[in-house]
């Protein structure tokens, strides 16, 4: 009897509208290339620590099975935050996975994730190496902050961008339609703790017949309220309605995040990270005491990271294609490496897959250059647009079912 | 030299997805039936008042115009929150506005909004019957909130809810998607001062593939802080993930507004309305601090009320009915009136438009009936998802321009 080729797929991280494009392509490539089985693991190495996995020909049966799942927002096989000790720390741990590992037949590793995922991957590899496993194993990038280097962007933000956009646009004409002879001041807070991307892709909403956000504050460009407030200010000489977009991570000139001001930012993660939440209602509140204006905060919150009903047709196509890249790799022999997504062209847009070695990848943040954002700190280049616009194009409408888009769901 | 048949609209109140459908019904219902032109009041009455209007022929040029008109969020032609004064208060409003009607040759003035619209539309009809003016007086139903009597629902509510439901399904996959391991409560806030429709609208996200928020409270049912942290902790007994659906609208026994606990609700608007914010965000909290476990808070906002790119058809092609409607009913002669939607079956689900008389329907609030929540007083019934269902069916596509949806603005 021939040995047995499985592969075992996991999802980590933060969700995104795409992660479940990028589990289908890992299965179906899987299955094109001749893998046996097709495992997930259930929240990530976490889950597979406890053993809980589910051989995914039960849960996807048709093609039709597939589309729904690339129109299915956030972690299919349920996500994880865990951080792998360093090796010397707890091998015991390293030896559980393998354990596991061997006995599943398992000969590709597949992790779907951001910066912490890709620092999971490094670590496998280099224990594989190390003692000799022969297991390959590949990242494949997934997050909507598009803060992974070495990537063109990342599956995930282009639909996240592409959502943002949209809802600026509509915020925008909302705040138009607004009262008469009255000023009014909308801040919309976009995720992002220290890239800006989510924040930047709000300057899309300038069309032709959209004037865009005024103003554009992101996480690299120090923060300072004084000169904000004279900003707004200056531009209500000119206008009633200011369309303000903030990232829930800009930051004083003293290293603290503007929602600590307002006592936010009490909650810390396993990734020690602080939760940002509250920046643009402290921004509001304080401009309306200042201006004496009607004022309101817009939070996108988790909405910007699940709204699958808005996912670009380019971010899915591409999560799918990075899905199969890395199955590709591992069938061939490649390991410790993450794929990521080369722009090929820019007009006609063109991306293909690539591959780097993951320890030139992980936990390294990729910010938003200083150059795409203008003179003043307050809003996009043209050479941001021209990066941005091609990753929100076309469209992946939902499969509607009374009404309501359908997803694909566990069925344990 | 025929006398000249003129028509103007105004739009008023919080905009909606599709008061611009209404407004696109007007427009070409009244081409269609003859009128010369169509005026259109910028910023309603209190712009009317400054004679500030526009010839809607310079606007809408083509079919295809009027397309884009219908998926245009907010009020195209700038919306108002003025409220008349009682006619033996200042009758010289009264008679300035008749002068301008009468400058523009006015024969009907349609007005589109919510409670307090119906309210100027009584007050001006009540008068030109008093004063012998000829000109007719209707109004179109436009809110969100569905808060209108006598009418099944009101124009805006189908949309927001598919929005709404949409945006639940999307949280509620994105919170089971989380960590592993981990409770885990989210809270959404949804629009709704005293009536709970849009809130109740989460129900509709319990599908085959989704079951729906775990609690669901109304500003109809007084809210007990300490039953609520019961129910929650009862079912956290069986699961991890709990979501939870709120009106920004609940109040204590006491009459308080859950967000005044937290200091919230200081802003006034003009007709007396405090502003609600920040009852997800308190509650949140609240749950974090007896349960420990993480808590976090979406506030659906101003996205629910703009979201025209997740329009429901019905609701586009019940805003243009009732538009249309309005024009045909001054046309012959009505005055004084509101049009309605009438359901004239569940299964096929078929409407069709009604009238009546603005007397009975100004400032009566249509509740939620406390038959269609459940005996807790934490859910919807049935009847009410037979109800809610229909009005959120079929799709209008945004016209995608450059991968956003396209709107049509004002161009003066």
């Amino acid at each position: 009897m021939a040995q047995k080729r499985n592969i075992i797929v996991g999802q980590s991280g933060g969700p995104t509208s795409v992660i479940n494009s990028s589990l289908a392509g890992v299965y179906k490539t899987a299955k094109e290339r001749g893998f046996d089985k097709v495992y997930g693991m259930l929240h990530g190495v976490q889950g597979l620590l406890d053993e809980k996995y589910v051989d995914l020909s039960t849960q996807i049966h048709t093609n039709m099975d597939i589309e729904v799942l690339k129109r299915t927002p956030s972690a299919f096989l349920g996500s994880c935050r865990y951080k792998l000790p360093e090796i010397h720390e707890n091998p015991e741990i390293y030896e559980k996975i393998f354990q596991i590992l061997d006995n599943l037949d398992i000969e590709a590793f597949i992790y779907i994730g951001g910066n912490d995922s890709m620092d999971t991957i490094k670590k496998l590899s280099d224990y594989a190496i190390v003692k000799g496993h022969s297991q390959k194993f590949l990242g494949v990038p997934k997050t909507i902050d598009n803060d992974l280097a070495l990537t063109d962007h990342t599956p995930g933000y282009g639909s996240a961008a592409k959502y943002i956009a949209t809802s600026t646009k509509e915020i925008i004409r909302d705040a138009l339609g607004l009262s008469y002879n009255k000023e009014n001041i909308t801040i919309m807070e976009i995720m992002g703790r220290n890239a800006g991307w989510l924040t930047a892709a709000t300057a899309l909403a300038k069309t032709e017949e959209c004037e865009g956000p005024d103003l554009i504050y992101l996480p690299e460009i120090t923060f300072d309220i004084d000169k904000f407030l004279t900003t707004v200010q200056n531009i209500m000489k000119k206008k009633q309605n200011v369309v303000i977009a903030v990232s829930e991570g800009i930051k004083l000139a003293d290293g603290r995040y503007v929602c600590e001001l307002s006592g936010g930012a009490d909650y810390v993660d396993a990734f020690g990270h602080k939760q940002l939440q509250g920046t643009a209602t402290y921004l509001a509140n304080f401009l309306g005491s200042q201006i004496g204006c009607k004022t309101r905060a817009v939070e996108f919150s988790t909405l910007q990271r699940c709204a699958s009903h808005m996912a670009s047709r380019t971010d899915i196509n591409e999560a799918f294609m990075v899905g199969g890249a890395a199955v590709k790799a591992a069938d061939e022999g490649d390991t410790g490496k993450m794929v990521v997504i080369d722009r090929v062209s820019d007009d006609p847009y063109q991306s293909s897959a690539g591959i780097y070695d993951v320890h030139r990848i992980a936990n390294n943040e990729k910010l938003v250059p200083r150059e795409w954002v203008n003179k003043d700190g307050n809003n996009m280049t043209e050479d941001f647009i021209n990066y941005v616009k091609p990753l929100i194009q076309g469209d992946f409408q939902p499969f509607m079912v009374n009404g309501l888009p359908e997803h694909l769901v566990l069925n344990m």
